[in-house]
């Protein structure tokens, strides 16, 4: 199923733009998800190769025919070396690969194949593993897109506020997780975007917890992290309910996540770095005492998948990414206080021209 | 969740003697399947190592807790160069990894890791890329195991049997898809194995067609390719419903898969080469002049994922396997005419100590 306003050559284009910038010659792309975002195809295997005035798609048996009909890129057969004798038709030395969707093994079937070809005394061809323009290719996400991933995250909201109506005392995690996800494709979710965390009581102290056989007791806790698919967009959202006399220790946990959370809100515009983000829900935990208490990265990018690029946090590599409109993260400062409990509170927002618009409804 | 007599040794001891039989010193192991299988833990990263006498399991932050508390494996955090000062006592030269689980920059990271602890001046260590080790760890399945797969497969023969009930004309193969997901979620299945093939008359000759939004007429064929999850294990089958007055090409191409079906469930049992299997239905298909028309391998193996090791072929890198006893794999030709209609028939079997038992019911 294509986005609502699937444009055939604008992505493309994006990518033959990046090659241009970084002087690169050719990139190969396999990973199934960036093959969707660029052809519109979903296919389980396919090579995808780019230069700056070329594109080709080579696909087997099974797909030629679909991809012939459908594929905004023109499609082939991936047959004998038709890949490296089109390589060889650009004139290309360097072939670009992502080292992250790419496994070791496709890389030596590949090289191997490579170095087959050469010994006929063709022109040399390196493989260059390059992150970088995989990282950014989905980064700006469309306005077709954002409307994609803003009807995402309005359907989990609807499973959230299912969640809350089930919720009685005696329910176990597990029972409340199947029927929010029984629910959500009733409500015509494609199906969830990750395994829900449903944790009660002291297992919402457990930033990686999934859901289990415990049950609900009124007083208790509960930490309900959730996401579905819709249209291929993913949304995620996380809300900690607690209890109404609740422990003064718990309370003030909560009340510095939701402080933390706006402080990272507020810095949320075209321009910002970051790890600007992460500081800033940082620096309100730091005034609680509590900081340490902050067990992972403050969010993540988010669109074909759950966890795309870049992690939202102070240390580490993407720190210096800056914001731009288009972009979509996941804003979820949290606090794990071993056999007290935990408290996190995720948003899913979008970069606009100078803010943010948030795609999870406030309240609950 | 473990599976129901899970060996806290045997698994590491087995992968401990496939070790010495290579003469190999250490393995590292960090797909998280293969982590669940040797410590029974559900971790979405960590790094099992493994030597001949010893096996350590390393994890970071979020799951030291549980696994100090339930891993089969000794645990520890992975902080610093714990896990090189670990390969150093053992002395090894040599680290076997999985190039098929391992990413190309995940094998790069490491790399870069061993070479600054090098640095150091200490031993020379070399990563190993090889498969065999890997492919084989969960070949042979456990008593648990195996009961496991029999309940995964009579749970999905229950969603095949709602699935028969809900087939009324005018239904769209995405709402087949749908009202099966739902039907298997409320009887207990953990979730779907993959997306289901439902395939409406023409549909049905594109053997990786999904479900879509065509309509079903009383007189059309209907391919269902369907699998669940119970207890962390898959199911797989495939049935196609012929229509009541079917026009004689589609009875002549069901009758020969059913046919070819048999002629290869007939070779099974410990001892016979798989690409055996391949050609006794392929002969089948051949003598009905309909081989053309077979376009994918006869089976594969199936445990804790829907694909593992080996792909059952006539050619290709499997070919030589033997059956063992204890090997549960998938039996499905299948034969695809374009703009005719396509016919698949899948059993789910485990190999016995002198033959085999059929997981699928038959009937339907």
């Amino acid at each position: 199923m294509r986005s609502s306003n699937f444009s055939k050559n604008e992505r493309i284009h994006k990518v033959q733009a990046a090659l241009k910038e970084q002087r690169a010659e050719l990139c190969l792309i396999t990973n199934p998800v960036d093959l969707y975002y660029l052809t519109g195809l979903n296919l389980s295997s396919g090579k995808l190769l780019v230069h700056p005035r070329l594109a080709l798609l080579f696909v087997d048996g099974r797909y030629i025919q679909v991809a012939e009909e459908k594929s905004a890129v023109p499609a082939v057969l991936d047959e004998a070396d038709a890949l490296l004798r089109f390589c060889e038709r650009t004139e290309a030395k360097k072939i670009i690969f992502d080292p992250k969707a790419t496994s070791f093994l496709q890389y030596q079937q590949f090289k191997m194949q490579i170095e087959g070809f050469q010994k006929k005394g063709r022109r040399r061809l390196s493989l260059i593993p390059d992150q970088e323009l995989f990282q950014r290719m989905r980064l700006i996400k469309d306005a077709g897109e954002l409307k994609a991933l803003q009807r995402s995250a309005a359907l989990l909201w609807k499973g959230y506020q299912h969640i809350l109506r089930i919720l009685k005392p005696g329910i176990t995690e597990k029972d409340v997780a199947r029927e929010f996800e029984i629910y959500c494709l009733q409500e015509g979710a494609e199906k969830l975007a990750f395994d829900p965390i449903i944790a009660f009581g002291p297992n919402s102290a457990m930033p990686h917890y999934r859901a289990g056989k415990a049950k609900w007791k009124k007083n208790q806790i509960v930490l309900i992290d959730i996401g579905v698919v819709l249209n291929q967009y993913h949304s995620d959202m996380t809300r900690t309910i607690l209890p109404a006399n609740c422990n003064p220790f718990l309370q003030k946990m909560y009340d510095t996540v939701l402080q933390a959370q706006r402080a990272a809100l507020k810095m949320c515009r075209p321009g910002v770095k970051i790890g600007q983000l992460d500081l800033a829900a940082r620096k309100v935990m730091k005034c609680m005492k509590l900081e340490p208490f902050f067990l992972h990265s403050l969010g993540h990018g988010i669109g074909l998948e759950t966890h795309e690029f870049p992690r939202i946090r102070a240390v580490g590599a993407d720190s210096d990414v800056q914001l731009e409109e288009g972009m979509v993260i996941t804003v979820e400062p949290g606090l794990y206080v071993a056999g007290k409990g935990g408290v996190r509170y995720e948003d899913t927002i979008a970069i606009t021209k100078n803010g943010y618009v948030n795609f999870s409804p406030r309240s609950g």
